[in-house]
């Protein structure tokens, strides 16, 4: 951490020395503050080596994990099968366009009426840059990714207790809230508060940096001033020719802002899981299941919907229904299992697994989450509002409004997310509703950020997760109590099953998850199987 | 600002008051703080109404300021004619690309030799979303946009004078920087160091808020934590399966950010003009230009060098070379011009003007700026790094390393932005050297930075702006003062001419300076057309 020019030990040296007297975790520790890059649990293609000697496996869920497992293994020389409930692979990894029909659970059917080229991702939607595995995987099966903005600066916070509620420039609250702690701090340093805390020296540092990162003016007071009309925008924009001098805004004071608990909102694009540069694929999210399911021609079974599982010494046997064919019941049999499907449905399955195993698939509930693409006519976030890209958050049972990453500045029809609630009572009241009740429901929200949501709309479509047949819930829900009991137990192979799954990962409801955790279920399968 | 539900004036009304009673600036001010969007300078396109009767407009220079000039006047029924130095249109709006030649003030000429698809974009390489009258013309004309990443959180700070002169993640010193502000305000709160400036009440959220958006833990300290490593990111990333719990990392001390400076760079990601959502255009910033140049078919005369402006009652000549015919002179003659040569070439030629104008053209001086586009052979920064898009900062003098924004995830080659230098004495070394130094020495910087430089480099391309031919210099620069004396006498009708350009605007250096620049001069040219 020195601008020593010749350390007295080189930096691997100190690591290997590091983690020989106090353990992984101070070593992992001072890799980072030796500069080495984080750990990634992703290090490239898995090499699954050696023969399995003619193995077959059968996978259950051709979502992300079970492809990636089917993929993996066929590469390795297994003989492998996938058993899928609906009639396309990807499972949530999904996107809804023009012409999908989709029928939840009560029976409601909703056709997708969206324009060519629109969609609604129901489930994930955008990609963390540090998703090192499934960015792999999209590059190895060549699906085009453009970025997702998280954060626009122009999008709004809204409460509606606040502010009379009228919605507030995201640029705006950051930038004020930022200030008044750059003044407040600024403050109390020059005052002495740090005295005991700070060095003297360091004290000089902190306030000159305090300045340039808070758009304080020279008395270190953040107000209406060249400084902080820099971070915050301008009551006028300066501009061209005469008469085109710039007017600075008046910040928001503290006391607003502070209880509005619109800095609440500001988290959102601070988090190592949202922060720059995320992505999405070019054309949707369900672009990535349909890649994964183009390298396994012939080996998805659709419309078998698993109805249990047995194990022996030698194999798994799998009893199915084959929807297409009036329910008739079939079996698969095969040497192993790998077993992605969602906990909520294989809680429910006669499952032949160890009382562990199974304390652990029945301990892990679903996230419930409603999502709401709403098409208008008109991209009026963009020509009225110059919002291009990006998230409002508000307190309102949508919670979000996201504007297309995508398509920009063009023109034409556009399709909102109008809503994602994620978990809490909104989550189940839209869940019990009709989809037609849902629409009503998020129109009328979103209208008190956006007016023109009245005249423009045309059509929508939700999807309330825990009425998805195929997943009865949107992701698993770890404590830190489950972890402790149950998590082990989980991904456990378990006589010749092991699941996978992002229920079987430590970054659950991401696709992320459930592709390591394919992978590593997938590499000690493999080592058994070897080593037999 | 309150919650009232009934307010006992209209906004509106409020708004009225104020502008009567205070006058225009306190009426912006109140316009934002009521929750009107901040005024752009730009209101749609631009109507020019009445019969112009003929009139001809000669214009001097076929950048956008010219370009925009041509294109409205044109629509208004002008009579219009361009006459331009280079062999293009565009000005410094111009990407450089494989096949391009270049040839510097000094007679070093450049063959750019990137791959199809790769380009520098020598001047202007990043739109702000505010950028309103830009993006207009953009939609206009049909030049399609893809996001500019100005902030990736995963790209570095380096100081060559700090941690050894390794690079830091841009994360993790934005993290750990803002964090330790948390604490420490946290801190002097809770001591009671604010009793004077903040209420109870709001000391009671503002601690709550710091501990959320700074990442402290429960006891307000910014460390090794859950929390922190949320923002900051981990030691080693969560993952799948068995043994896939995450290790948070070690924050680094606010000792080591103060004494480093790399919170200097931080700025760059909070600024009114870098904020989210930037643009570029799809296959380099000179999609404007040619976009801009197809609607002004034979409207354009290249390769014509302005050598003299005079003017009398009834109208202006031109005086030229034709440079492709041994620089024979020709003159142009028209009623009107609008002269968007840079103030550098200007204050060259003879000029009729007022003395209060020529005073002005002389007394803006350019910045200088260097950029140089360098082509691997190989996405190292993706691959290796998994640095998508972004930049990074550096005090060596290349300053700036930027990333495509473009061709994410897709492996092949790659063109980087290897330094970009504004003003200093580097920009000046720099523009003293050959073309093949700055590249060797652009090389050097880099590969502190990046070691991947060495093997994988394969050609570059400089251009070091106060030797380009057509504008001897990158920007117009003003002070405080030269903008007092100096700018409204620059942005007058004089007689029958009117400048335009970056240079006749509060936003000099900006694309939009000059298109708004250019619409204000011919919408005053316009109105004494038709009054006369």
């Amino acid at each position: 951490m020195s601008d020593a020019a010749s350390p007295p030990l080189t930096r691997r040296n100190l690591l290997t020395l590091i983690g020989a007297s106090a353990g992984g975790t101070a070593m992992y520790q001072a890799m980072t503050s030796l500069g080495f890059a984080a750990e990634s649990p992703y290090r490239g293609p898995i090499k699954l080596e050696g023969d399995p000697k003619g193995a077959s496996v059968v996978i259950l869920g051709a979502g992300l994990a079970g492809m990636t497992a089917a993929f993996e293994l066929g590469r390795a020389g297994y003989k492998v099968r996938i058993l899928e409930y609906n009639n396309r692979a990807g499972g949530r990894n999904w996107s809804l366009r023009g012409g999908d029909a989709y029928t939840e659970l009560g029976g409601a059917t909703q056709h997708c009426t969206f324009d060519d080229g629109l969609y609604l991702n129901p489930g994930p939607w955008r990609i963390p840059y540090h998703h090192y595995a499934l960015l792999d995987y999209c590059r190895r099966f060549g699906v085009t990714l453009e970025p997702f903005i998280q954060l626009n600066h122009n999008a709004f916070l809204h409460s509606s207790k606040a502010f009379g509620g009228r919605p507030q420039r995201i640029r705006e609250i950051k930038a004020d809230f930022e200030g008044a702690i750059a003044e407040l701090l600024a403050k109390a340093t020059r005052q002495g508060a740090l005295d005991d805390a700070v060095s003297k020296d360091d004290q000089a540092i902190l306030i000159e940096a305090l300045r340039a990162h808070g758009g304080l003016d020279k008395d270190f007071r953040y107000v209406a001033s060249d400084e902080s009309a820099e971070f915050r925008g301008y009551a006028k924009d300066p501009g061209g020719g005469l008469g085109a001098a710039p007017v600075n805004g008046e910040p928001i004071g503290m006391h607003d802002i502070l209880t509005s608990r619109l800095w609440q909102g500001l988290q959102n694009f601070l988090s190592y899981d949202f922060q720059t540069t995320m992505f999405q694929p070019v054309g949707g999210m369900g672009r990535i299941g349909e890649a994964f399911a183009r390298q396994l021609p012939n080996a998805i079974r659709y419309g078998a919907k698993v109805t249990g599982i047995r194990q022996d010494e030698r194999g798994v046997t799998v009893a199915f229904e084959d929807l297409a064919r009036d329910g008739t019941i079939e079996e698969a049999r095969a040497d192993w299992c790998v077993c992605a499907l969602p906990l909520t449905i294989l809680s429910q399955l006669p499952v032949e697994v160890s009382a562990p195993m199974k304390a652990a698939i029945d301990a892990v509930p679903y996230s419930s989450s409603v999502k709401f693409g709403l098409q208008f006519r008109r991209r009026f976030w963009e020509e009225d509002e110059h919002i291009f890209g990006g998230i409002s958050y508000t307190d309102l049972p949508i919670r979000h409004i996201s504007y297309p990453s995508a398509g920009y500045n063009s023109g034409g029809k556009g399709v909102l997310l109008g809503g994602y609630i994620w978990n809490g009572p909104n989550a189940y009241e839209f869940t019990a509703m009709s989809p037609a009740e849902r629409i009503a429901r998020a129109l009328d929200d979103g209208a008190q950020i956006h007016p023109q949501y009245r005249s423009e709309f045309e059509t929508g479509i939700s999807v309330a997760w825990h009425r998805a047949p195929f997943t009865l819930g949107c992701a698993g829900e770890w404590t830190e109590e489950t972890r402790r009991d149950h998590y082990d137990n989980l991904c456990q192979i378990d006589g010749r099953i092991v699941l996978a799954g992002e229920h079987a990962s430590y970054i659950p409801a991401w696709q992320e998850g459930a592709i390591l955790s394919a992978l590593d279920a997938i590499a000690r399968l493999h080592k058994r199987v070897v080593a037999a």
